[in-house]
């Protein structure tokens, strides 16, 4: 664990850019007297905790930067765990410049990225899991992301990684126990129970690091490929998802959205499109070059669109690539074959449906039209449902930090390594290397055991201000 | 006056996108019973103004949404003069828009933009040019834009338009009892004293009104022309002034500018580059055209920089030149002769700039190189230096605000109607008249008459949240 820090920061918290107010905070043993100093009204200083003032931001020229509220919160009960101050400027970009530049001359340094979440983690406020888990929700933009990032927050993922190290910890007393008494030759841990248990940790361990690519999906968007011979409407029919999305999130004002380019919300969850490319047999080589990029964000899709206009049902291409498709598709996929321009074909349509059916079978084709609209939001519920009916359900432990897949990775290795030790017939020893290796790796999860360094690299990805 | 409002707004207040925190804003009479809708903790019912509470933002169906920090401020002690919560939450984009979305649920309603300030106004806690310098301090980006708004919402300004309002109305009072005892034919009002009075109002009033372009150019940027023949190198200078300016602001992190395209920040003072444009006599009917549209962008600048190379020196087309932007440029602005180019000629610098001297008496050439750098930090600071030569000094009450500009200029003609009354000998209800449309246009600017209207476009022009 790092040493508690003396030195006192300022940032600004809230988003950068001009707004009706923005929030600058300042956290550390001289938060209050910094503050003080910049500030003309009743004293701070003998503010009690949780209390909102009245007062000016003041130059030490005497001069006025602005009317100000500051909200006083001492130690311990704070974000931090330090004295904090918040001060709530009106939200111009000189404003805000200007009150950084006046808290710094006043004593405070510029706060590092993530600093002021790093010492709510130092001062105990958080556990590591937790501590991740805010810079999870300040980047969340949808309800599935949302969800996963509060319950982090809430601290579930912490208890389910804490119970497990809990379970080791009780296998490790019993074998040293044996280690104690091992002159005596005696055996206290029944090895076939002690095999069950590690059994037993090792599948919810292995579990749980098994959900980490439909968390990364669920934190980051489901990655969706539109695939199909060049000209089949595969732009249209993207930007017409996009655009019924954008109507759809605008209707509230004073909020943005993150760039939304090629990126969709449905019903919650955010779908990412990858590289739309055309595919099409042939021995040129410089197309096949297309087609194998093509095919890779097939590889890297969890939905993957087929998309086809009437005349592919009649060519022998489309079959090879089928069958292209077929090869490069993930087990765990959903492969959508979309009929498309079905407005040239009014007829024909259950007809052409149908012979889609039997050229991809086990699949549920749809006949839409980009152009007019018509069937794009079946559409829309069938990459819905493709994308969320794989998905661990709401109540499951979901890993989306890389970081904590591989502790867990870490962790059931070892705990594999400890079973094959039991049927070697290793001695405790031996064997509670293993555990130990495994209780370490489970540790560094939540910030039991850690290290500078890995502290650095986890609150630099934060904002400034947080 | 228009009617207090009885239903309860909320808005982000914060700058719109993702941030460590944001914060909602709700006021209006129900705003502490609807954000404890949507709280779980301790019940903000009972919280005692300006006090802070820890508790969760929950959904209907009891699942969470955030953490967050309540902020209580109960009517008439807070910026609206109505109950006013503040919620911050943290500042994930998804978070912002569903905590509005359960606001709303609970029965808030969106706030208009500039609508938190308009109440303010309508609450008495702010009158109208106060609440317009809100909005002009929201926006500034420059030290003395900031000056302007910050003078204004303390009150400076309106308390000069009042003490003018004041001296009016006793003139008023003077001219009453003259109609009272009208049948009596008694004249209280010296006419030599009356005519005297307002006179020196007249004088104020329309000193404050030309401080009005001086004003917009503090507040929105001094304008500033580059001309010179084509290829004498006013790209380059003007990216060799933004570049320099760049490296300067980018040093704070946690902020950004608005777009600084094309403007400059010197000193506090913003500067913006309007119509850089090549000119050259001809006899071309087409060129003639970019011509005038040079001069055009001379007409508008408080500063002309006048760029040459050292081969201009020697052209006879130069003093014809010098000819059109004298016949063009404001008598008010400065113009000053830059020798561009001077690392091609590093022998005979002083000879040239002795030579441009001589071609454009009563200025002080520049030499420099806006390939090196040479002389850019002179220019800058001469730039500098001619814009606020004109200015008014700190201490001035200055216009920035057209709607005041326009009434303090109809205050100004009413004045001078007044005064040719007396002159002409008029009846004291005629001379009454011109009195009383004065002091209305002056009551105008602070908002002791006003109407729906016009608020409704003032107010328009603020952000949402404020």
């Amino acid at each position: 664990m790092e040493q508690v820090t003396t030195d006192t920061i300022c940032a600004i918290s809230t988003p950068p850019g001009r707004g009706g107010i923005a929030v600058a905070r300042v956290s550390g043993p001289a938060a209050i007297a910094i503050a003080n100093a910049v500030w003309k009204g009743a004293s701070l200083a003998d503010a009690k905790s949780h209390t909102v003032h009245l007062g000016t931001i003041t130059r030490p020229d005497g001069t006025a930067l602005d009317q100000a509220v500051a909200t006083v919160f001492r130690n311990p009960r704070s974000f931090t765990g330090e004295d904090v101050v918040e001060i709530s400027v009106h939200g111009s970009t000189f404003i805000q410049q200007e009150l950084l530049h006046l808290l710094v001359a006043s004593g405070a340094r510029m706060a590092e990225p993530g600093e002021f979440t790093r010492r709510a983690f130092v001062n105990g406020r958080l556990d590591l899991a937790e501590a991740e888990a805010v810079a999870d929700l300040i980047a969340s933009s949808s309800r599935a992301a949302h969800r996963l990032a509060i319950s982090q927050l809430q601290g579930r993922f912490s208890a389910n990684i804490d119970s497990l190290r809990q379970q080791l910890l009780d296998l490790a007393v019993l074998l040293e126990l044996e280690l104690d008494f091992s002159e005596e030759d005696v055996t206290f841990a029944d090895r076939a129970k002690l095999r069950e248990l590690a059994s037993d940790i090792q599948n919810m361990v292995t579990r749980m690091a098994s959900t980490f690519s439909s968390g990364q999906a669920l934190r980051d968007g489901i990655p969706v490929a539109i695939i199909g011979r060049p000209n089949v409407g595969k732009s249209r029919l993207l930007n017409t998802l996009l655009d019924t999305d954008r109507a759809i999130v605008s209707d509230i004002p004073g909020t943005t959205r993150d760039t939304i380019e090629d990126t969709i919300d449905i019903d919650g969850h955010t779908f990412r499109f990858i590289d739309t490319a055309g595919i099409r047999t042939t021995d040129d080589p410089i197309e096949s070059l297309g087609i194998e990029r093509a095919l890779r964000s097939v590889a890297k899709a969890s939905v993957v669109i087929w998309l086809l206009s009437p005349d592919d049902l009649q060519s022998p291409e489309t079959s090879a690539n089928k069958a292209l498709i077929d090869g490069s598709i993930r087990p765990d996929a959903t492969l959508i074959p979309v009929l498309n321009k079905i407005d040239t074909i009014p007829d024909s349509v259950t007809q052409a449906t149908e012979s889609l059916s039997a050229m991809a079978p086990g699949t549920a084709p749809l006949a839409i039209s980009a152009l007019t609209g018509t069937g794009i939001s079946d559409l829309r519920n069938a990459i819905l449902a493709a994308a969320t009916a794989g998905l661990p359900d709401d109540e499951s432990i979901i890993v989306t930090n890389a970081r904590h897949h591989a502790a867990l990775t870490e962790a059931a290795d070892a705990l594999t390594q400890l079973i094959d030790g039991i049927d070697l017939g290793l001695t405790p020893d031996l064997l509670a290397q293993h555990l130990r290796q495994a209780i370490h790796s489970l540790a560094t999860i939540t910030g039991s055991i850690t290290s500078t360094q890995i502290l650095q690299t986890i609150f630099h990805r934060f904002c400034i201000g947080k």
